[in-house]
C-alpha cells in the first residue's frame, strides 16, 4: 500500500485486485476507503486464479469458467464499494486474463456478459482495439480503449510479451512522449518501427514497481502541459 | 450436487457456500441458478477461509477480520444471484464461524454490521437465542432465530459440540419430533434433561450426507400434518 | 476414499494426490498406510496448482516453475511414505501437467530433473513414447511406458483430449481388449483406425468414478486369463 | 529476498517458509540455495495453513491435523534440500502454530512424533522452557531452547503476545542486552519486572521488517564482544 497514497492523488481511477492474483478481503476494503478518500473512479480488476504467478500465467479455462470467475470477483469487490457507500464504476481484467481476452472472441463475450449481467452501466477497459472491447461494444455496455504508458506495442497494436526484453518502458520521458501521441494522434510507434492506431480513452499506469509514482506524476504533468484535462471514465 | 435438486423441492430457503468452505465460482452460478428454478430464498453462507477444515475449526480473527470475511463472500454471492436476475434475501454465517459469533458479541456485531452495510434489507440467520441475532436485533436488521432438527442441545441453548457423541439426531422421526416441540411451544430438551426455551423462526437442515433427502421429507410432513405452514422469512 | 480400499487389491501401484488438484495433508497420510498396508507401489501424482480444476486446465508455466511445483509435491509426499516407514517408487505428473510434458521437450527435462535430483531410483512414469519418458531416459532414471485402458488414442500415438466425445472408453470389456493388444502386441487402434505402436510397461486405472472397480477387476482377471502375471515396477 | 543475502552471512541458521503462512515453491527453492551458499544450518518453518493471516492467527486444529500439516511441510522444504545436495537440520514451528505448542502438550507431542518420524536426526527448535522442547526431549529428538532479542516476556516464560504494545523491543541495543543477559545468566527480566530463567540454546531474529539486518549485525556483535562464538545447532 506504500505509494497508494500518493498515486491515489494522480490518477482519477483505480483498479483494485479482488483476490485471485492479489489483494485479500482487507486489503481490498482499505484500497475501497483510500479510493473514495481521493474520490477516484473504482474498478474491479479480476484475474486467472493465480496468487503464486500474479495472474500473469496462461490457464486454459473455457468461456463459461471466465463467466464464472469474473461475476464471483466483481460481486466481492462490488460488496466493498457498496458497504462504504460508493459506486463500482469499472472493470477491467488483470494480466493474462486481459491478454487472453484481448484475442479470445469467446473468452471474450463472456467476460463482457458478466459484466452487462451484474450490471449494464458498468465501463468494461479492455486493450485499445482488442476482442475484448469490441464484446463489450457489441453487448451493449460502453467501454474504454486502454493504452499503455510503460510497454511497448507490436505492429498488431498488442503490447509486446514481458518474456521480451524490449517489453517495457523504463525511461519516464520516453514514456510520456508515448502517451502525449497516442492521445494527440491516435498513434503508437511499434518495436517493428511501424506506426499503429490506436483509440486511447484511458492511459494504464502500474501501482506496484519503484519507479510507479514519478512515472504517474510526469505523464500527468506532460498531458496537463498539452492542455489535455485527465478525468475518470464515468 | 446430487441430492441439492430434490431437497430444492422441499425446502424454502437455501445457504449457498461462497468458496471459503466449499463452493467454488461454477459450483455458486448453479446452485443460484437451481435456487431461482425452485423459487427458494437465497442466502449467503460465509465462512472461515479453510477448505481443509470445511469451514468447522475456530481460526481467531479480529472483528475486523470477520467483517471484511463477510464482505467479501456476501458480495460474491450476491454478484451470481444479480447476474441471474434475482435476490438475495439473507446471510447466514457457517460453521464456526457461526458457532463463534452466537457467543462473542464483539464478532457478532462486526458481521451484523458487514450485512447491515452491504445490505439492510438482508435478513441475518443466528443460533436462536445467540449473540448473533441480538447484534442483528441491535443493529437494525431483521433477524431468524434457527433451530437444528438434527443436533442436540445443552441446557444454556448452544447446540453440543460436533466433537461430542450425542451431538447428532440420527433418527428421522426424533428430529421431526425435536421440531414440531420448537415451532409449536418454543421448547427443546437439553442433554441434560431440562428443557430450554428457544424462538423458531427457521429450522436448519444440513444439504450434505445420506439422510439428507429423507429427513427433510420427514421434518416437512410432520410440520404440515400440524397444520403448520412453511414459507420462507422474506 | 470409498473405494480406494477395495481397488488397491487389484492393483499393483497407487499415485497419490499431493495436496496441488486434490488430497490434502491428512487424505495423504491416510492413502499412504492404505497402500503399505495392501503391499502397493506408491508413486506421487504432482500437478498443477489448481485444485478448482483438478488440475485438467493447462496452465503456461515455465520449465523452471514446473520444476519447482514437482520438487515441492514429491517432498511433501515422501514426508508421508517415510514417517510410515515406507519408500517412495515412483512419480507420475497428473492431469494437464502430464499431457504438457508429453508434447514440451523443456517441460519434460525440468520434471526428469526434479525427479532425479530428489532420488535417482525413483521411476518416471509417463505417456507410453512421449516427451516426457524419453527425457527420464535422457537423464538416467528408470522410466515406465504408460498406456491407458478406458481412454482412446490419436494416430500419433497421444491421447484423445477429453473435450471429445470420444475420449473415454466406457465398456469394460472394450477397455480390456484394448489393455490386452497393447500388453501381447504393443499395438492399439487409433480413433482415426490406424495402429499405433505403444510400449506399454503400466496400465492406468483411474481410482474416482463409479466404475473404477468394475474396471480394474475386469482387467486384472483379462490379463491373468491371458497368463499374464501383474507387478509393480521396482 | 530483499536482506536475505545480507542477513545470511550474519546468522548461523535460517528457517525457511514452506508455503502455508509465506513462501511458494520457487521461493523456497532460491531461499535453500542461498542458505547452502552460506552455509547456514538449514530449517523448516512449518505453520498453520493461513496465508492471509500470516500464520499468526490461532487454528483449533487437532493433535493429528497439526501431525499432517507439519509432515506435509517438512517434507516438501526436505524435497528442495535434497534437490540441492544438503541436508535438513532442524524443524521449528511457525507463529500461531509455535505459540500453541509451547502450551498445549497434546499438540507439542504431535509435532514432537512428525518430526521423530521423517527424520531422528532432526533438531527440534520450541520456545525455551516450553511444552514443544519437552515433547521433543521425551520422544528422543535433541531440542533447541530458543530465546528471542527483540520480544518482551511475561513473568511465566512465555512471550508477550503480539497484539500488547509492549511485545517488541524496537531498540537495538535493549535487545542486544537482553541476549548476552539470556546466553550468560540465563534470565530475562519480565514485563512484569521479575527476573525469569530460561535456557537459551539459539536466539531468533525475524528476516523480515526494516530493522532485521542492523539488529543482526548488532546483536551477533554484541556476542562477540563478549567472547561468545556463534554456530549452528548441528
Amino acid at each position: 500500500m506504500g505509494n497508494d497514497e500518493e498515486i491515489m492523488k494522480i490518477v482519477t481511477s483505480a483498479n483494485i485486485a479482488c483476490g485471485f492474483h492479489a489483494g485479500d478481503p482487507t486489503t481490498m476494503r482499505r484500497a475501497v476507503k483510500l479510493a473514495l478518500a481521493n474520490d477516484i473512479a473504482i474498478g474491479a480488476h479480476p484475474s486467472l486464479p493465480d496468487l503464486v504467478g500474479f495472474g500473469r500465467r496462461n490457464i486454459a479455462i473455457s468461456p463459461e469458467e471466465a463467466y464464472d470467475l469474473v461475476v464471483y470477483q466483481i460481486g466481492a469487490l462490488a460488496g466493498f464499494v457498496r458497504a462504504e457507500g460508493g459506486i463500482l464504476r469499472h472493470v477491467k481484467p488483470h494480466g493474462a486474463l486481459y491478454n487472453m481476452a484481448a484475442a479470445d472472441k469467446g473468452l471474450a463475450m463472456s467476460i463482457a456478459k458478466a459484466v452487462y449481467r451484474i450490471d449494464p452501466q458498468l465501463v468494461l477497459f479492455g486493450l485499445s482495439g482488442s476482442e475484448l472491447v469490441k464484446a463489450g461494444d457489441q453487448i451493449g455496455l460502453q467501454v474504454a480503449h486502454e493504452v499503455f504508458a510503460d510497454r511497448t506495442y507490436q505492429e498488431n497494436g498488442m503490447l509486446t510479451s514481458r518474456q521480451e526484453a524490449d517489453s517495457l518502458i523504463t525511461d519516464d520521458q520516453q514514456a510520456a512522449k508515448q502517451v502525449i501521441r497516442l492521445v494527440k494522434e491516435g498513434k503508437v510507434r511499434s518495436v517493428q518501427g511501424k506506426d499503429v492506431e490506436l483509440r486511447a480513452d484511458t492511459i494504464c499506469i502500474h501501482g506496484d514497481g519503484a519507479q510507479a509514482l514519478s512515472l504517474a506524476q510526469t505523464i500527468r504533468q506532460s498531458l496537463e502541459a498539452q492542455g489535455i484535462r485527465i478525468q475518470s471514465i464515468n
